[in-house]
């Protein structure tokens, strides 16, 4: 059907290119590009001999003209951004610049703040309109599939949603007594910052793992959650008409918390440079080299992820209640695709979203976040491609 | 009455020199050396003025010439060495050479090993019989005041000492969630290393903090400790006659132990370098350089220390328990010396050990431990010089 251009080769993108390859119908051609060739070079060794077609070409992310001399080249129908969240204004232009869709998994971050915003990206929505292109944003599973999760309840079975609950679950376990599944920088960043939800028509912060809930998760088990600010809030806050509230949790044992507390005290998170044997070194960094590497962690986590959304609200005068949820298991994740559940769940939905926008049954010209777009056949593609979705219509509720 | 050279200038030396001052009629002289004359200087200035004259110099005390040509210019009755571990050997060299009396407070300790053991300055016997002078090794508290305890109770209330129980409690709190009372490299790897205790004529050893017991302190309370290899245990277990078992029990509190724990689980305890940016960086290192300075704690440190021994044996054929111990306060200490108790309680009876061998009260050609010679006049010394002692003829036992 068509050619998609993908940037970047971690983890995330490497679980959507064996998807793509698995779906070659629609991506009859794909491009994988990162700033290190060597890796796309790898991956496409190893899929190569399949239906669909791979190149790889080398492409500095940071660089517009770069990422427009390359979209000219391979002319892909879609871009599909899986490199790092610095990146996603510098590559919205190039698809402006050569009228290229454009689709992500998480939305843009200056490199100099925590702070995480869509402001930036929804800036662009006159241009792509104008340019008569569209941009989709968030297209992995949180963001992502929670905010088809939430279309889909809003389309099915409510008039109206007064309250959601995002809840993350990882029952995995990878043996360590302290390890981090993606970037320990970024993920020991986003746990020590506050958190906050949205309640009435504002943003409620709280001190960073101040809201604490026990959960008792399908085919996972009981686990503490602790609700922390997600960047899917600010999206669904506005394409949810009438929401009141909508928070987010996610799971972390006892153990990550008591390490990651005990290296805060003293001092080891810390982003300020210390004096060490005449060089200056950020604590925080010299943590990341001593940590196991994430990638290593694929091999050895067994368990499972649950991720889903509890929704209530009102049908026909009545309240209503409505929890929809996918589990992913990281050792089946694994053989599937060499990588565990955290990236499976990310990397399946950017490949659907990517699909969309290739085979024209989502269009919109501008930017869209992805509740936006009608969900049914996204539901439809989870069952087909690996995210199977379980419905519940009487869950426990989150206090 | 005489001349002491106290070679090395931190904490322990510190409340030393303070205390010979306060005894001027037996330290009528002292010369403070290190290789940073500067620290020296700055304590000369802050204590002459009194009765006793202080002068300072610099020296090596790996470079045994230098200590030689120092000794032969200062002419000291004793030498009281409070440098480094690492450096008892140096100096005895010098001391023979000369043929000057030693003391110190630790036994020497090979820099490349964890393993501290007096078989290498017992070595020294010999030559120190020859020579017609006294080495004096461990006279601090643990060791040093401890084995002073086990010969009084030989001495006064027993005929035979089956069991040793060493308790060293530090009940005091500096406010950091954790920090070290000394060099944190040192402290760690101290207390990451096996346990171990003398049982029956043989060393059983243990796993790290695998023996825990809970004891009521007087003056101090209720808390954890756990048993650990100590040195003194050594040459008590050979000056003990008929003793069966000697154990050796610190305090920890579980903020410390979890702290402790963590930092090992992330690999923040290893002495094996790793690569950091272009560099070797051991990150035990790096973690002393995140931790409080230890010298910063003094201010801050509240509460007390209680060190004490307990000794079950037989009288006049009956069993019989005996329990002695100090009571030191960390405030008093700071207030008295600039020092808290843990440097105060290792500081006094340096001062006291080479008190006895100036006065002529302790006579001997050859090494000795502590408690070889009569532990009378150091008990005295003890309750005049700020470590007083209690006794308890019916303590709670150590199971």
């Amino acid at each position: 059907m068509g050619k998609a251009l993908i940037i970047g080769c971690g983890g995330v993108a490497s679980v959507a290119i064996h998807k793509c390859c698995q779906n070659s119908e629609v991506f009859e051609e794909i491009c994988i590009a990162s700033r290190t060739v060597s890796k796309c070079d790898e991956l496409k060794e190893k899929l190569q001999g399949g239906k669909t077609k791979i190149s790889t070409a080398k492409v500095d992310a940071d660089n517009v003209d770069e990422l427009i001399a390359l979209i000219n080249d391979f002319k892909p129908d879609v871009v599909l951004n899986l490199a790092l969240p610095y990146q996603d204004l510098t590559i919205m232009d190039a698809c402006l610049a050569t009228k290229t869709n454009y689709v992500d998994t998480a939305n843009y971050e200056p490199l100099d703040t925590a702070k995480f915003e869509y402001k930036w990206q929804w800036a662009y929505q006159d241009k792509f309109k104008e340019a008569g292109i569209t941009a989709l944003l968030g297209s992995g599973f949180d963001p992502g599939v929670t905010g088809v999760f939430s279309a889909y309840a809003m389309k099915h079975y409510f008039d109206e949603i007064h309250e959601i609950d995002i809840l993350d679950c990882n029952g995995g376990d990878h043996g360590y007594p302290f390890a981090t599944n993606f970037n320990p920088e970024i993920n020991i960043r986003e746990v020590t910052a506050n958190g906050s939800y949205w309640e009435n028509g504002e943003w409620i912060e709280t001190e960073p793992m101040e809201i604490k809930r026990v959960y008792d998760f399908p085919e996972v088990g009981t686990k503490d959650m602790y609700l922390l600010h997600h960047e899917e809030l600010e999206s669904l806050a506005l394409n949810i008409k009438g929401i009141k509230r909508i928070r987010f949790f996610m799971t972390f044992g006892q153990s990550y918390l008591t390490h990651l507390k005990c290296l805060e005290n003293v001092g080891m998170t810390s982003i300020e440079p210390i004096e060490f044997e005449g060089k200056q070194i950020v604590p925080l960094q010299f943590l990341k080299a001593v940590l196991p590497d994430p990638a290593s962690l694929g091999p050895r986590t067994v368990g499972k992820t649950n991720i889903g959304c509890i929704f209530k609200g009102i049908k026909d005068g009545e309240p209503k209640t409505y929890y929809v949820y996918n589990v992913c298991d990281h050792q089946e994740s694994y053989r599937e695709v060499g990588s565990q559940a955290i990236s499976y769940t990310t990397g399946v939905p950017a490949m659907i979203g990517a699909m969309m926008l290739m085979t024209g049954t989502w269009k919109g010209e501008g930017v869209f976040n992805i509740e936006q777009f009608d969900p049914d056949p996204f539901m439809e593609a989870l069952n087909k491609w690996g995210l199977p979705w379980k419905e519940d219509f009487n869950p426990e509720l989150v206090d």
